[in-house]
């Protein structure tokens, strides 16, 4: 088996080699930059981990693992013209360095590339690629609509939450461990049992970031601590803060809540911080994290490969899980 | 053969049909109200004018010709925003009536609708057609590119102009009747003739186009008279005038171009109209318009088939060289 870190390296590879210097540059610029701002490559590299699985010819997967990037990163692109956000893996978002007209136009043409890239599927998984991968786009809006409106909402269940991060992050990692499965030849049954461990560790994936965002290290997550706290998003810890917490406590943080006074940043993140700690959201999200993570690598036992072959999946889960950035 | 009346009835029974009334409604709401304003359906009606050269069965072409049109609205939806065009067929633009995060997103799935449609095309001549209908999406995001830069730019060459709206208008209707003509079974020579009549009648529509915002009549044009003139656009008729102008026709013009004082629009309207006419402008577009409308005809005169099954095609390229609307 290819381990991650060869994976990675093979991702990387093929990405720098994809070629952005067309005209006009003002459309393609962007592309390269976004592309070039790094990222953990995980939705392509374990596309190709799927593959794997089924067959040493990997590469025959590489064209569908880049288009999974290519649209993950236009993602990006578009989510933070709507989310205002001005800082993307500490450098400037591409509607900052250049402007909002910019970031939709090679945002769009950024859609077109990663379709491009998808219809290299190896012609006998094609249109079921791109069906699962269409749907799987249409998922990633849906859950993107969901997000903008629940930041207008006063009330939002942790249901709703999950299925909020469900289609915002986990379908595509799905999607890619499906179509990764196909090419490699994986029975229908296999490729739906991927899909199900890239929703459930999607799933563990989004609940550790939004652990990270409050109680990671900044120095080795690499953005500001606290920025989920600060613009009162709606995690998952905040959702179970609000059902938990009671009378002092629920005063406490729906005063901070209200609180956007720029001075009192490193106040609120702190108070808000502690509150968490004292309610044990924080465990109520590892809780739910390791009931995700559990689910996923069930869904690995089940699968028709020698238990040996999924030890570089199972690795990578794990260390999803206990990872500091 | 059916006629283009016909066909365009087809196209809006098959759009009405399409389902739209999913969750969450924000997210796809906009995309049934921007497809019910109606338009030529000038697109899929000639995707399947192009099929049915070829063959009686055009119900096979339909999901293709449909992906054409949802791609066509897509870009008006993303273009309006970049353009702050507030008015759409006599209605308020996506962006206005709700913002310009919900017409980046209802664009975005929008145009995963137009690929889901368009991996509808027989297997047959799918990775083809796909091919083909990514590399025009692409071009027509380079020529939006292409038109921002040139609204920056002090000087465009009319050759410069042709290019970008080939890029922007031309190439889908090319593309269009291309993959209709694929699916009917056509040669690739015959399908490269009709993707070069659609350059050719794309290229001499958009020219008329810009011959009735100036020359038009308002009650029939469907919009406001004199819109390019009002905000500057470099014109096929603007660029013309600007190369042709000497002395004090050429200072007026510049002066007016530098008047953006909307208390005296009617004047700056009259007056930049009369210098076209003046200038000859008009007949220098007309004469161009009609150069690239012969040499699409010349097209289809080439074509395998019957020229008796080319007629309607004929007709429609007539219908548009005379359109008032």
């Amino acid at each position: 088996m290819i381990s991650f870190d060869e994976v990675c390296e093979i991702v990387s590879q093929e990405i720098s080699k994809l070629d952005w210097n067309k005209t006009p540059n003002g459309l393609y610029a962007p592309i390269e930059y976004i592309l070039s701002l790094g990222g953990k490559r995980l939705r392509p590299a374990m596309t190709l981990m799927a593959c794997n699985l089924y067959t040493d010819n990997i590469t025959q997967s590489i064209y569908s693992a880049l288009g999974i990037e290519v649209f993950h990163n236009f993602t990006l692109l578009h989510d933070d013209i709507m989310d205002n956000a001005d800082i993307r893996r500490g450098k400037p978002t591409v509607h900052i360095k250049w402007n909002n007209n910019t970031a939709i136009l090679s945002g769009d043409v950024m859609q077109i590339s990663s379709y491009q890239l998808m219809t290299e599927t190896p012609a006998p998984y094609l249109k079921q690629s791109l069906d699962l991968f269409s749907r799987t786009a249409a998922e990633i809006c849906e859950g993107q609509q969901f997000d903008v409106e629940f930041e207008k909402m006063n009330h939002v269940q942790a249901d709703e939450y999950i299925e909020m991060i469900r289609l915002k992050t986990a379908v595509l990692i799905a999607a890619g461990l499906k179509i990764g499965a196909w090419i490699g030849g994986a029975s229908d049954e296999d490729a739906d049992l991927l899909y199900d461990f890239g929703i459930n560790i999607g799933l563990a994936f989004q609940l550790k970031d939004d652990l990270l965002d409050v109680y990671g290290d900044e120095a080795t997550f690499g953005k500001k601590i606290g920025g989920d706290i600060l613009c009162n998003k709606k995690t998952f810890l905040l959702i179970n803060a609000m059902n938990v917490a009671k009378d002092e406590d629920l005063a406490l943080l729906n005063a901070w809540l209200e609180n956007n006074n720029p001075t009192q940043s490193a106040e609120k993140i702190q108070a808000i911080t502690s509150l968490f700690t004292k309610l044990k959201v924080d465990k109520i999200c590892e809780e739910k994290m390791a009931y995700f993570y559990d689910k996923a690598v069930a869904k690995l036992d089940k699968l028709s490969v020698d238990t040996n072959k999924t030890q570089e999946l199972r690795n990578l889960a794990q260390k999803l899980m206990s990872r500091k950035d």
